[in-house]
């Protein structure tokens, strides 16, 4: 299959050149779709000498604002980290994170997200995958280079790609339909009206609510179907409350 | 297992900035080793930055003169290279080559070559290793940069030490030994020289016959025995020519 919807996602990049290597890894392992959220600087010399035989992915590459602006049509977000979690999530290895992006992409896009170098991904980020991700690695030094991590990444998704036991999944899962993280938001919007219009939460005081019922949401990963029908029951209740 | 035994060789290196990037790369993955055959500049500062947490790594790394004085004391060699290969040579993909690497430092030093960027390995130190791997990559650019593919490699290296059923192939592996690099060497020699002294070859005419019996010899892989057997059956076919 073609892999052009399959996002790599730097955020805030710090060093230019990583942008490049990046690029470079991507377009030997057959992927072109780079999202660059806020780095500091790009165009750039550096990014453009590390690309070298790819600079087409680096000036095809899209610039945006924020990182939800590079995931908002995406099915599936993968977090990369370094350990150190707080909010307990499903861990792949990058072989298996491979596996499951190139099944999903099927569909439409999926995304793969980098932090910035040695702050890695946000909590706020990382709330917004359903997986997180590790490479293994020696536990004395496990943080790989940002562009490092990218070419292991690329590497495990050329293969799974070429595996044909690969082909059997993707054409298993071939009627699994998830929503976009811009309708995962849209159901937690509706969600905390509800739960505010019924006292649940109380504006301003939610406290950690929230973030548990974010973390459910994404434990099951509800198909796109099973949103509408979520979403249905929302409005039914919202029509009932306000009928009082 | 301790993965000090596993070397890292980088033949003639252009950018400071890739054996730092190596460097960083071994020490994710629990590597140690790094041998540098005439780099172009080191020590230098773009190394060391891009090294990161992996300073020990270059501080320790041995700088030499020849790739020969790399891998002299290793039993097995095995030389990177994208494709284009004049001669036939059993080709292993990454995952294939750091279990081989896993399984023989088990009974001491073994290698992996790395060529200058641009250039790769020369025929001559293709000539020198037992088998040749490349990464599957993308045919439109297959080309890695140098430190990204040592990275790959060190990952394998990496998951195939921490997987159990290698440990099964490590136990059956344990009673082969190979001849290093020198004594394989030497046996090249012994054989050049009877085979002057019978006349099969002339000197300074040698043509192709050489180049072919050590492909021949590492297609076949002799164990240290079987070598030391060869070298005293050429020992008594000199002692017979001498006397004549």
């Amino acid at each position: 299959m073609n892999l052009h919807n399959i996002r790599i996602v730097m955020d805030q990049t710090y060093h230019p050149g990583n942008i490049g290597a990046a690029a470079r890894a991507m377009k030997n392992m057959g992927l072109s779709s780079l999202y660059l959220v806020n780095p500091r600087m790009f165009p750039n010399e550096e990014a453009s000498s590390r690309a070298a035989g790819a600079l087409d992915i680096l000036e095809q590459a899209t610039v945006v604002q924020s990182f939800e602006e590079a995931i908002h049509d995406c099915s599936l977000v993968i977090g990369t980290s370094a350990r150190s979690r707080t909010y307990p999530r499903p861990v792949l290895n990058a072989k298996e994170s491979a596996e499951k992006l190139i099944t999903e992409a099927q569909q439409g896009p999926v995304a793969i997200l980098f932090g910035r170098e040695r702050m890695g991904l946000s909590s706020q980020q990382l709330e917004a995958c359903q997986y997180h991700t590790e490479i293994p690695a020696d536990p004395e030094y496990p943080v790989l280079n940002v562009s490092a991590a990218i070419q292991i990444f690329c590497y495990e998704i050329w293969q799974a790609n070429n595996s044909n036991s690969m082909q059997v999944k993707i054409a298993a899962n071939e009627k699994a339909c998830y929503p976009t993280h811009q309708e995962t938001e849209s159901l937690y919007q509706h969600l905390e009206e509800v739960l505010t219009e019924t006292n649940f939460l109380f504006k301003n005081h939610q406290g950690e609510a929230m973030t548990r019922i974010k973390r459910l949401v994404n434990r099951v990963r509800p198909e796109q179907k099973e949103v509408r029908m979520i979403r249905g029951a929302l409005s039914a209740i919202q029509k009932a409350v306000r009928k009082d």
